[in-house]
């Protein structure tokens, strides 16, 4: 594909483009803690979004887990905000800001499927060092206040 | 990739999976009239849905215009979700039905970030005949009824 040009609001987080790989392991009050293999992918189109993918597998068996897909936007200098669907029936709207090569971002709107497990706010950190994302995920449910979820560390590939 | 068996929810929008491309057009109140390329695909990962993308580029110039990702999520026979995040900043929770190889559905949520257009409402319907994909999407926004938006007319790769 030809190089397509960075658009200006997109160049404060242009470290995160590319494909980034690694494990992670997460935790859910009820459920066995569990490891996973995981892939983000952000691509540049030239607009003033990048394009975000996630998909995650079962570091056991090689299972497909989790698949997320949409748009990182910034929103201003230092801010940002992130548009995405989640495969088990949630879309999520969160805002947050851009510190250096940190990014932290809280929903300000969860909708759901009506077969949806009952997600009620999500949060993420994501930081770049030393060519390494560590990603954490903090989310709440209908009855569970919000709580860490998911972490995982990632190289570029 | 090996081949992934399909998901037994998925099979009646198997119809769906592939690679379509092709042109469209669409209108807006107090917009001029437009035309533009579109690809959609629809991919298998052997879970509970189909993983959905769709990508525009204006007629014209090559540019690119809307995207949207996410999933279409059956959620019994004959009724489906919808789950997509739409690059301007939208979020959207959509369901309603399949029939034959024809998807009709109507937002029951839509979730945006502070600088997205007020969209209130959207419905897709979208058939397959004849090797051919017919996309039809209406939109409302606030002070905008729901109206006919773009249609498009795509065919398999």
């Amino acid at each position: 594909m030809a190089t397509v040009l960075l658009h200006a609001d997109v160049e404060q987080i242009a470290f995160l483009l590319g494909t980034w790989q690694g494990e992670g392991e997460g935790e859910w009050p009820g459920s066995e803690p569990f490891r996973f293999r995981e892939e983000l992918v952000f691509e540049n189109v030239g607009k003033a979004m990048l394009l975000y993918r996630q998909e995650s597998w079962d570091l056991e068996d090689g299972s497909p887990m989790h698949f997320e897909r949409g748009f990182f936007r910034p929103t201003g200098p230092g801010t940002i905000g992130v548009i995405l669907a989640h495969q088990m029936g949630a879309v999520e709207v969160a805002e947050g800001t851009v510190a250096g090569t940190v990014i932290e971002c809280a929903s300000t709107s969860v909708g759901l499927m009506s077969t949806a497990p009952p997600i009620t706010e999500l949060r993420r950190r994501m930081e770049v060092s030393g060519g390494r994302l560590t990603y954490e995920l903090q989310m709440g449910m209908r009855d569970i206040a919000l709580t860490h979820h998911t972490r995982s560390r990632l190289e570029k590939l």
